[in-house]
């Protein structure tokens, strides 16, 4: 089922799900404030690249936040995250909706406020942990 | 069983590996050339916080990698994680190294020197993925 994904912030783990989403058949549209991040994307990606503030509500529109079946919200910068998160929560009633976890100590904040996370360093610290203790003695 | 493992760098990563790998019972040391980094720890560590330049020789000594069983070099600097490695490598024959990826452009440099990694945005990205494809149409 393809599934319309509006993907906030165009670092690494942005313009990664970007170009895989896309190449997967999925309507992606990337939003970030700078131009230079969105230019990683190269000509093979077939979304729709918008350069703008990420809580910007016409920006999102432009985005097709309306539209969105998920935001992803991974930029490095929790409190943008938040942010974006909750706009397409409260304003635009995305029906699902997932933030980057940056600062650990912030997960607190994400799960009082029922947004749904991923935690790069929280799960790249289990997998090494696994490897680590599964190792033949 | 009980390992020693040497963490080179204490950003999120190293911190979070540190503080879990030592709250397990392991043997952990921790090398960052930042000494505020190494402050992020606490005093909750129980293991060893080291100083000094990640590569240099004496500082890895001093790191006990001669008696380590692993040595994870998860800096945000591929250049300083391939370095640690080779070293770890060939001056000391560490058991087992893992590097941690930045760059995913990087990545073929890693597996032409037989380096074992961990890339979190290639991690996340395949976990966002499966969320997004898993979700009951």
């Amino acid at each position: 089922m393809i599934m319309y994904i509006v993907i906030i912030g165009c670092g690494r783990l942005g313009a990664t799900l970007a170009a895989e989403l896309s190449d997967s058949g999925h309507d992606v549209s990337v939003l970030d404030r700078d131009a230079a991040r969105l230019g990683i994307l190269g000509s093979g990606f077939n979304g729709l690249r918008l350069k703008g503030i990420e809580f910007d509500n016409d920006n999102l529109v432009e985005a097709g936040i309306k539209q969105a079946d998920f935001v992803l919200s991974v930029t490095p910068d929790d409190n943008i995250n938040i942010t974006v998160s909750l706009i397409a929560k409260k304003n635009f009633n995305v029906p699902r909706i997932i933030a980057r976890i940056n600062d650990p100590g912030k997960k607190s904040v994400y799960e009082m406020l029922g947004i749904e996370t991923i935690n790069p360093t929280e799960l790249s610290a289990y997998i090494l942990k696994s490897r680590i203790e599964e190792t033949p003695v």
